[in-house]
């Protein structure tokens, strides 16, 4: 059996095919009603197999937001379980936002549902809460990579009430003095830089979530200090509906750039059924501009 | 329509008629196999209906890890509707640990699934992650009361790798000082103290997670302090496996005792299916004597 490909490959493979721009999959309540579709599983379904046929062929990266499927139950998982599929088969790279953490053998549990290959919710990549310690996340991350998979872990989130707790500072440990979202970025990086074949990377496997409406610098995130090698994936929401513009990309993110997935929901699930494709088309052409 | 009766008043009446004896329906692949059962979805349903089984008449409440379901898909959420949906009919109390955290928006389609009435996944109470502020919680403490439900945030766990980040140090913000880790306790406290009807009650519905082997005192919470009114549900997991024991309850959680749910899983679940109501009962006589 020849290795896998490492999700930052993949990643960056993406990148330079298709560009930055994630179309998230949110079957909110008030979204299928917009979209004349039922606030069920099936509506859920439908909703999101309109998002990736939307989304096949124009952008690389889907995120489905677990919530909303989960809120229907194990009918909505196995609608969820129908779209993590077909997205793939359409070769679409699928990141499940689950946001799982817990202890290391529960969070090793979520990350066997998500990533495990042959699981029935197969993705690509799964964002990860570490409220538990990073240590807590060590035992996925070792079995993410090994089968070619990627995390993103939360850092600094889009919305202002997570400041507070973000950048609360470290006291008696070896990263005293960083922030809580600071001392997330830093383990991870690390924690890339430590893979044997680390210096042939261009991203590493595991990345993390910086919203792009959040002050960086607040949280103690430099962007403007050397580019990390390999680079970092960043999982960015914030872009769209919630206020960030493909044109700022750069600025907010600057050395992280690189590694930056522009992700929009809203912004684009408001177009309905019929506008989608062209919401789609016409954004991916706006980061594209900024990011050539 | 009558008001529902609060999830405090039921957790009060719970540790009045079986104590305070939690016991996690967690079917690990390593206990499935132990138990005989194969890992799958069949096997964990299997499993937890044995557990439920026995825990019935012999506490009162009962917390399924929800990432051992997960692991499975969508088979494996039937099998916990299915297991849920037993235990409430033997008068169990369900917690769902499900540790789920996000934005407003995501957190209110998570309690939806949760603690919605009629939901599929319906439970009493979930567990939830406030990594994302305290604000991000706000709409579903408001929802799960609304229905007489109630929830658990994680505060300080019993993983020794989480102290880093939940002992550091709030900055700018209405509890600049704090920790990370106090600053929840604080505002769960604070929240169930804005309830109208607070002075009435002896459980607030809003509780906490406070790992049973975590030095309390490092992580800013202080068990000396006077109880706070209403008492604060505490879910206490460290107990057996972990290392506590029933005996050193009152020590560990000092005036906060009047709340707290010991939570056990594989210190009674590696008992077997044979042996499991024996352990239980044994265990649950332990707490009774210490807790009258």
């Amino acid at each position: 059996m020849s290795a896998p490909v490492p999700f930052g490959d993949r990643l960056q493979a993406v990148f330079a095919a298709r560009g930055r721009l994630c179309v998230g999959i949110d079957p909110h309540s008030s979204l299928l009603a917009e979209w004349g579709q039922p606030d069920s599983a099936e509506g859920a379904r439908e909703f999101g197999l309109r998002v990736i046929e939307a989304a096949a062929d124009r952008v690389g990266i889907v995120k489905p937001q677990v919530a909303f499927f989960e809120r229907h139950g194990a009918a909505g998982y196995a609608a969820l379980e129908r779209l993590i599929s077909e997205a793939r088969a359409a070769g679409l790279i699928v990141i499940a936002d689950a946001k799982r953490g817990d202890i290391g053998s529960s969070v090793a549990a979520y990350g066997d549902a998500w990533l495990r290959p042959g699981s029935s919710l197969e993705a690509d990549a799964m964002t990860i809460s570490a409220y538990q310690g990073l240590g807590s996340i060590e035992q996925v991350m070792v079995a993410a990579e090994a089968v070619g998979k990627g995390l993103f872990v939360l850092a600094a989130t889009s919305n202002p009430e997570a400041a507070a707790i973000q950048r609360a500072v470290l006291q008696q440990s070896s990263r005293a003095g960083a922030t809580v979202a600071q001392a997330i970025l830093l383990g991870v990086t690390g924690w890339n830089q430590g893979r044997a074949d680390a210096g042939e990377r261009a991203l590493g496997s595991i990345g993390v979530v910086l919203g792009a409406t959040t002050e960086l610098a607040l949280a103690g995130i430099d962007v403007e200090s050397e580019p990390p090698r390999p680079g970092l994936p960043v999982l960015a929401p914030g872009f769209g509906h919630q206020g960030a513009e493909p044109r700022e990309l750069r600025a907010r993110f600057g050395s992280y750039t690189g590694g930056v997935i522009a992700s929009e929901s809203r912004s684009i699930l408001a177009a309905g059924p019929d506008g989608i494709a062209d919401a789609i088309a016409r954004r991916a052409d706006e980061y594209g501009a900024v990011i050539g």
